[in-house]
C-alpha cells in the first residue's frame, strides 16, 4: 500500500508514551493513553488509534482536555460509584474508573462506575477487556458529540454511543464491541474521499430523508443543518430503526444519565466536551464456578463457529476473533499507518519539540503534499 | 374488523385467572400469568397475549410445563441469584426471580437473578417494568427456541433473544423490549398469511442466501433444514448485522452462560423447552438522587420527541410510549382478539370444562369455519 507506512509496535509505542508525556501526563498516565490507542490500531480499527492523535493534540492544545485534571469522586457505594473527570483525557479517567469497578466487582460481585465531564475515550473495548483479562465480565458504553438521529427526527439527538462487552473464554474472550449506529462517521468520511455512494439505510440529510452522497451528509453535520447516521436498523422502523436508537439509549442512561451529566446533544455546550462514560463488571462467581461458566460459553461459540455457512461464506466469525487474528499479524507485520496520519503525528512531534526522524523516520519529514503545517505558538 | 371480537380488559382477566388456576395453578400463580399475557394485549403486542394461550394449553396438556413445578435455587449471594425452574411456567418463575433481584437490588444497590430449565415467559418487557414501577431499573432477557442464524451462517443458532429495559421517566418511563434478531418470526407469520413479499434483510432459506418468500422460510425453519431470521442489522456486516448477533449473544450470556442452562441451540433437547432467562436491577439510588437522575432522563426524553422531524413525518416517540397510547385505548375502547385466537381459547375452556358462552359470549362457539376441535381426552 503506497500510502501507508509501517511501524512496529514498540515504535509507535515509544513515541505514544513519549508524546504524552511531553504534554505534561505522568508516565503512567501516557503509557495508559497509548495502550488505549495503540489497542485500536492492533486491532484493526484504524478510526480509534493514530488517526486519532490529531484530535487529541488539538484539544490538549485548545485547554479542552485538561491535562492536570484531578477527577473527583462525587458519590461512592460499594457497588457503584460518579466521578467527575474535571474535563481531564477521557483514557486517564476511564481506566481509573474500570478498576474501581473491578475492585469493587471482587468483593461485592458486581459494580457500575459513571463517569461524567470527560473527554473521548477511545475504544469502548478496551476498558470491558481489562475486566475480561480478570477473569471478569466486563461492559463499558460511552456518549459522543451529536451524531445518531432518532427514527422519525432529522437532528442528531444522541451519539454513536458504543456499547462494548467482553467474557472470558477459551482460545479467545467474546469481545463485543459496537456503535449503537448503523456505522460511524469514520465510514462515512472513508466512502467521502472515494467518491462512492453511502448505502441506502446509513444516513439522513437535513430533511430528514434518506441520503446516499456522502459529502451532503457532511457538510449538513458540519453546519448543524440537521441530517446525521442513522441507528442501528437504518430508517425505518420495519428494518429495526427503533432498535437501535433505543440501544443508544440504554448508553446515554449508562454514561449522562446515571452521572448527572450531558447527554449527546449537549456536548461541547460548557467550552468542553462534556462526554460521558459507563462502565460494569460482573464476577462470574456470584453465579457459580466461573471455570464452568467459562467453558460453557467457549463450547457454545465453539458450536456457532462450527455451524454449517451460508453458500460462498467461509466461515462464521464469534466477536473478538477477527481483533485476536489483526492483532497477531500487527504485532508481527507491522502498523500500517496512512501518511496523513504521519503526517499530523509529526506535526505533534514538531509542537512538543520531539526528534521527529528517529521516532518516524527520515520518511515522516518528506510526505509529499503533506509539507509540515506546525507554527510554534 | 370483521375476524375480531372485542373483550374488554376483565374478561379476559377474569378468564385467563380462573382458566390458569383450572390448569392448577394457584390464585396467585394464575393472577400472574395472566397478568403477563394481558399486559401484551395491552401494548398492542399481539402475539405474546391471547394469541399465545394455545401454545401454553399444548405445552402444559403434553407436560413440557410442568404446574406443580417447585423452582429451586441452585447458588445465591447477596447481589445474584441462580434459579433452576424445573420446567415450571415461565411467567410464575420469572416473576419471583424478578422480585428476587429487586429485593436484592434494594438493599445493595444492583443485582442479578438468572434461570434455568425454563418454558416462554410472555413478554420480556413485563418484569422489567416490574422494577421501574418501583422507582428502579429493570433489565429482562430471555433465550428462546432457535430462530436466528448468525451473519454468515445459514443454521439458526440464537433466539429472537428480546432485551427489555425499562427506567424511571415522567410522563412515562422509558420503556425499550426489543428482539435482537430484526423481526420476529410473527412477522414473517403475518406476511405468509397476507402473500406478501419479506422485506429484504429479514429471512434467509436452507441455502443461507436472503429470502423473501415467507412461506419458504417457515418450511425450511420447520423442517429443520437450516433458515431462519437475521439477526437486527440484517445479512451484510455492511448493514451492521454482526451487531444484532452480539446483541443476541448477550441475551445468551446473561440468560443461558450465567446460569449453566441450555443455550437457545440446544433448548427443547431435554424434552421441554429448557429456555433460560435473566433478570438485573439498578437501584439510582446508587448514584445520587433517584428524583434528580428521574427528572433528567424525563427531560431528554422530552427534548428527543420535541426534537425537529423528518419531513413527512408527525413526530418522533420514545421508547414506551406508544405501549401507553395503546393500553389506554385498549382499556377505553377494550381489546380486539383475532377470532381464530378466540376459537383457540375456547378450545381451551372447553378441555379445562368452562362454560364458554358466559367467559368469551356466545358468538365464541360459533366462529364460521374455526368449529371446536376439542376432543376429550
Amino acid at each position: 500500500m503506497d500510502n501507508y507506512l509501517t511501524y512496529s509496535y514498540e515504535q509507535l509505542k515509544k513515541f505514544c508514551d513519549d508524546a504524552f508525556e511531553k504534554f505534561g501526563f505522568n508516565k503512567e498516565e501516557a503509557g495508559i493513553i497509548s495502550d488505549v490507542l495503540l489497542m485500536a490500531d492492533l486491532y484493526g480499527i484504524e478510526s480509534h488509534g493514530m488517526q486519532r492523535i490529531v484530535v487529541y493534540h488539538m484539544n490538549i492544545a485548545k485547554g479542552r482536555i485538561k491535562v492536570d485534571a484531578k477527577p473527583e469522586v462525587l458519590f461512592e457505594t460499594p457497588v457503584s460509584a460518579v466521578i467527575d473527570a474535571k474535563a481531564g483525557m477521557g483514557q486517564v479517567v476511564s481506566h481509573r474508573a474500570m478498576e474501581k469497578a473491578i475492585e469493587k466487582a471482587k468483593k461485592t460481585g458486581m459494580a457500575i462506575v459513571t463517569v461524567k465531564n470527560s473527554n473521548h475515550f477511545g475504544i469502548a473495548g478496551y476498558y470491558a477487556k481489562m475486566a475480561c483479562d480478570q477473569g471478569l465480565i466486563g461492559l463499558s458504553t460511552t456518549n459522543t458529540n451529536p451524531i445518531m438521529v432518532p427514527t422519525f427526527g432529522r437532528v442528531a439527538m444522541l451519539g454513536t454511543n458504543p456499547i462494548a462487552i467482553a467474557c472470558p473464554a477459551e482460545p479467545y474472550p467474546f469481545f463485543f464491541d459496537a456503535a449503537t449506529t448503523v456505522v460511524t462517521r469514520g465510514k462515512l468520511e472513508v466512502y467521502n474521499k472515494l467518491d462512492k455512494p453511502l448505502h441506502e439505510g446509513w444516513a439522513i440529510n437535513s430533511t430528514g430523508a434518506g441520503e446516499t452522497d456522502a459529502a451532503r451528509v457532511l457538510s449538513d453535520i458540519q453546519a448543524h443543518e440537521g441530517g446525521g447516521i442513522l441507528p442501528l436498523g437504518g430508517i425505518e422502523e420495519a428494518s429495526g430503526s427503533h432498535k437501535g436508537y433505543g440501544w443508544g439509549m440504554v448508553s446515554e442512561i449508562f454514561s449522562a444519565i446515571l452521572s448527572g451529566g450531558l447527554t449527546s446533544d449537549k456536548t461541547g455546550s460548557n467550552g468542553h466536551s462534556g462526554i460521558c462514560h459507563g462502565f460494569m463488571v460482573i464476577d462470574p462467581k456470584a453465579f457459580g464456578d466461573p471455570e464452568a461458566i467459562k467453558a460453557h460459553l467457549s463450547s457454545y461459540l465453539d458450536d456457532i463457529r462450527n455451524s454449517p455457512k451460508a453458500e460462498g461464506q467461509p466461515r462464521i466469525y464469534t466477536h473478538g476473533e477477527k481483533e485476536v487474528f489483526a492483532m497477531a499479524d500487527r504485532m508481527k507485520n507491522g502498523i500500517q499507518v496512512n501518511v496523513n496520519t504521519v503526517a499530523e503525528m509529526r506535526d505533534m512531534a514538531q509542537y512538543l519539540g520531539m526528534d521527529v526522524a528517529s521516532y518516524l523516520g527520515a520518511e515522516a519529514l518528506t510526505i509529499k503534499g503533506k509539507e509540515s503545517t506546525y507554527k510554534k505558538q
